[in-house]
């Protein structure tokens, strides 16, 4: 029952099928493979490994079919799950050991991975972003000019139209967009710092392992590794929210618009009552205010992780682990439910005489 | 990947079985049907149908196979999953259709069934939080006279014993058990309210149908429908966040002790590295810090589900939904990976001379 | 301007009289130095120091005209003030010195003031509860049985009565007055634990010292210090925010009956808008939604605070410092808020026929 | 006591002098009077009314003497300054009635002197985010080079340099400058939208208006008036605690360092105990970590605040004002208290062999 993404008859509501598959589990592994084979082939770029023998790993690791039991296990063990992953990788070919993880560590994979699931979700935002943009575009086109009483404190104050009751959904989209392509590089982004982060058992050759790691698999290569500064999560999760928010409002209006008495707007599809079977609820515009909300809530745990002692800080890593892919499927679904609510508003505002 | 509880792999580091029994869909249903069933008995029993009939209903609901891909289709529609399972149960018996859910509604069914959930809850609550006073009760008899550096501010203080160090992880077990006795009866508790929650379709019967419900599921019956007082639920967030909270610190306090030049503190079965096969990670005990910031982060949101618009606010409702079970499972694990702990502590404080 | 309750204009909004007073800076020196006084009494009434010193040591204290900008100098080095007011205290009767503060530390002078503000606290919040509980009970003896539509999801759903619309604004102060009287004895009780918090420090008479400042100030006396378990600091501010939570919904309830087009509730006294000098402002009703959406908030950084390094942790314990008045002022003021407005509604519901 | 910043002895540890001026209500009055005399400028600049009446009418209000005690009496009436504050500036000149505050609103006031104030915080950032960088620019210089154990997970991992601990102090730092910089358009904007926030009563000039006052001001002009989009807002907080989260990290690593047996620091100025004098407390480094997590439970408020309902919330409004101050209080404190920390450093890492 867990935030309702994965439960079986609530995720009907809360779950978004984009999104779901990007925060999967299986997309994480195969993000983790992703980096491992991608480190393989980097060993030998630079020399560290012979290259056939790097390749042959990297062959070895794109194509590995892991235990998923043994992982668990060994996550409960170890608090993640690469030590037992990198165990199943090397005993599947001992010959290769030197090419594989060898001079990375655990949050090299995991934090790169995270930065492809990132990227990944990134795309959505954009495409989703936009999408909304053009629905309510669209019904400013055809309502936009329609009187509607201005409401300020939740009271009548004077009538305005139906384009400025919309501009605030809309025009905070091109605001998330700008910042979305402001962040991306601090993001999308390899990590690579070895055990205690200094990348001091790569041979020296840190820096050109993480530029070919970043080649790669299409991310940025920082200076510095980042494991330990992790202020770039904690502005992702903030944009997360700040989407959610501009949804939130969007859903509280039409809340408020959609009440007997005030009458804006007429949405179709509406969701039923087991009670009162004449009853449309709007519940797309309130699930879009709960998201905000939760969003609002979760974004000050991604800051407390900013907290993050020394070189590692388990504890404050686990926090991220726990609450920023829910933020992810939060905003995934917080725009496709904007989206279709959007493509349900059959009327808004009063028709001009 | 939602919060790690479900996860294939993190779920072996966040997931406690026990929690994730009491907290899954599965039983969530079973409450629910719990709760139909009992209605059904209730109108019975009160004479507002026949009571064999309302029997028949009653035996129909308790066995009844739902299908659960028309529940997630139902609730994607409705909002919540209850229209769709009482036109499945109506479905099965349309002659019964009067005995089963007449007069009630989806807010009875979800809101009685969480208070089934808390109540099983409770008694491993109560029986973990015991458990765990005796395990700190055994770490005090053998090493509670040991002298150890008092440390205020993180520095040096003066001496003290371990049985110092130990108390405030102990003494608010105590004080955790006296909190969950006080707060029982305003959780444990039958919601009965109908349509607009104010019992009107209940044929003037619903006091005593809430009577008999509450006599069946072994709940408290309060004098009033609660569908739009939310505090007992926040109440008992903040009691799970209280919990962890008391964890958290021992899990700080261990971290502490086991570091490199403190060396207070002897932990066996300590996680190991990827890249430093020799360290000994204290898993267990920084997973007790990030569980309780988890919850501390979540309460927040239990409070502003309180601001529950008129009879019924869907988005405050639903944000419960995302937002309780998690902390649920959280304290659930919490409870059980300090009880674990405790017993790996080989050590405390330095032997007495 | 922070927070707003000691801003200059905006504390007119935010400012609660009598709840300022409580959390004033010389009421929490006032209860400082009674501190003190006692501590210096009981070291005469166990005999640790002669009584008759004891008790002139303590008059002194009593009368000290503390000199606050040393004590801020003091802070600004300590971290906290008591460093400098004992130096103070004991530069005024340098003979007194060994019955001043001797044994006891800064955490005994602050957590127990705090405990007597909590103290006094408490008194208000018991007395507004029941005016509160009064002014709502009037309403529904006046307009009660009066009919008003049932809303759900913000949707009209059934006719209900004016008394089922605030059912829920009274309730839950019936549980808010029980849960003080239950938590009083885990909140309202002296600190004493000196330099590292096991009163090694007096001379063995630690427990009857603390009995005898328990008694002298009224407060309860538990079997151990507390400094290190802030469970009941963290419950206490679960309950402010209980306490505003159901205010904000009363509140907000009030803000959507007031809409036009709604119409189901008059309240006099509105405020007045720059621009639209028509309009009547629901201005305390949206105050409720604030306050408790303020709390909500605070109340996580309060259950951070649980996670209290080893025998002192300077950081949680100063973040305490920054949220609990904060949540104590925003409570006296919601239920000052509430008080008021339940007095200015002059009609809510239809008339009946 | 709220916050602790205007605390007269408290303030000696949180307060920092430049920030509280910057948010001092002395400031905000002087902005609002700023933007209705740019204003009353503005209407005689587009022609709206007579020049010479205008720039009198701004004359007037730029050297108005305000009766605050007034505006406090107001602000308890109608929820905000505003209509208080014009009805004195009209009283005092009834022949400029027309050239003060005509056309505009409350929330023009309001949040244009709300983004001078941000406009006025930018430059601190600015300038002490340099500073920082450079103290710890100093600190690497000297003792970069210098061997430390790196711990991961609180424990001994493997040797690494001070510069390697000190990277994630100084990097973001970069990063937030950048941030700064890519969001100053997005909050150091004029918002002028009227009554009900569409320009309706400027005599079609609004756009003209607007981009006057802006000039006038230093100000950006948004296209549209952006009351009711708080998404700046919420984005500027997120800024403010990523700064404090970075200086959070640097103060925890400072604790962990400066404990007896680690002994990785050292740190001169450290706090006194009245219990023990013999300590050094690392007051400021806690500091650091305390305005960390109280950032990072703020700007969940912020965030909440996004779901401002219609044309203006008056509570998600009052929320921001409760918060965003004692958010721009605690960033300019943590920065001004890790500068000093920085100097106070004056040894760091074992000395080379």
């Amino acid at each position: 029952m867990t935030g309702g993404f994965d439960h079986p008859w609530l995720g009907g509501l809360f779950a978004d099928e984009a999104g779901s598959a990007i925060w999967s589990a299986g997309q994480q592994l195969a993000y983790m493979l992703a980096f491992e084979a991608a480190y393989s082939r980097a060993l030998g770029a630079v020399g560290v490994v012979e290259a056939a023998k790097a390749n042959k790993a990297a062959k070895l690791i794109a194509g590995f079919d892991v235990d998923i039991a043994d992982l668990r296990v060994g996550t409960a063990r170890d608090g993640l799950p690469v030590p037992a992953l990198v165990a199943q990788l090397r005993a599947a070919a001992p010959d290769l050991r030197d090419a594989i993880h060898k001079g990375t560590s655990s949050q090299d994979v995991l934090d790169t991975a995270l930065a492809l699931t990132i990227k990944e979700m990134n795309a959505l935002l954009a495409a989703r972003l936009e999408a909304l943009d053009h629905g309510l575009g669209r019904l400013i086109a055809t309502f936009g000019s329609r009187p509607l009483m201005g409401r300020t404190r939740m009271q009548a104050a004077m009538a305005i139209t139906v384009a400025d009751r919309i501009a605030p959904w809309q025009t905070p989209l091109h605001d998330h967009l700008a910042r979305l392509a402001q962040m991306r590089q601090r993001v999308e982004r390899v990590q690579l710092g070895g055990a205690a982060g200094d990348r001091q058992e790569m041979a020296g050759k840190g820096a050109d392992i993480a530029r070919a790691i970043a080649d790669d698999l299409g991310l940025c290569c920082p200076d510095r590794p980042w494991h330990a500064m992790r202020d770039g999560l904690a502005e992702y999760a903030g944009l997360l929210s700040l989407i959610t928010g501009t949804l939130g409002k969007m859903g509280q209006d039409i809340c408020l618009m959609a009440q007997q008495g005030v009458g804006e707007i007429t949405v179709s599809g509406g969701g039923g009552s087991s009670a009162m079977p004449h009853k449309q609820n709007p519940i797309l515009a309130e699930l879009l205010v709960t998201l905000a909300r939760f969003n609002a809530v979760q974004l000050s745990g991604m800051h407390h992780a900013l907290i993050h002692e020394q070189e590692r800080s388990g504890s404050a890593w686990a926090l991220e682990w726990m609450i920023l892919p829910q933020m992810g499927l939060t905003t995934a679904r917080a725009l496709s439910a904007a989206i279709t609510l959007s493509e349900r508003i059959t009327a808004i505002g009063e028709p001009e005489k």
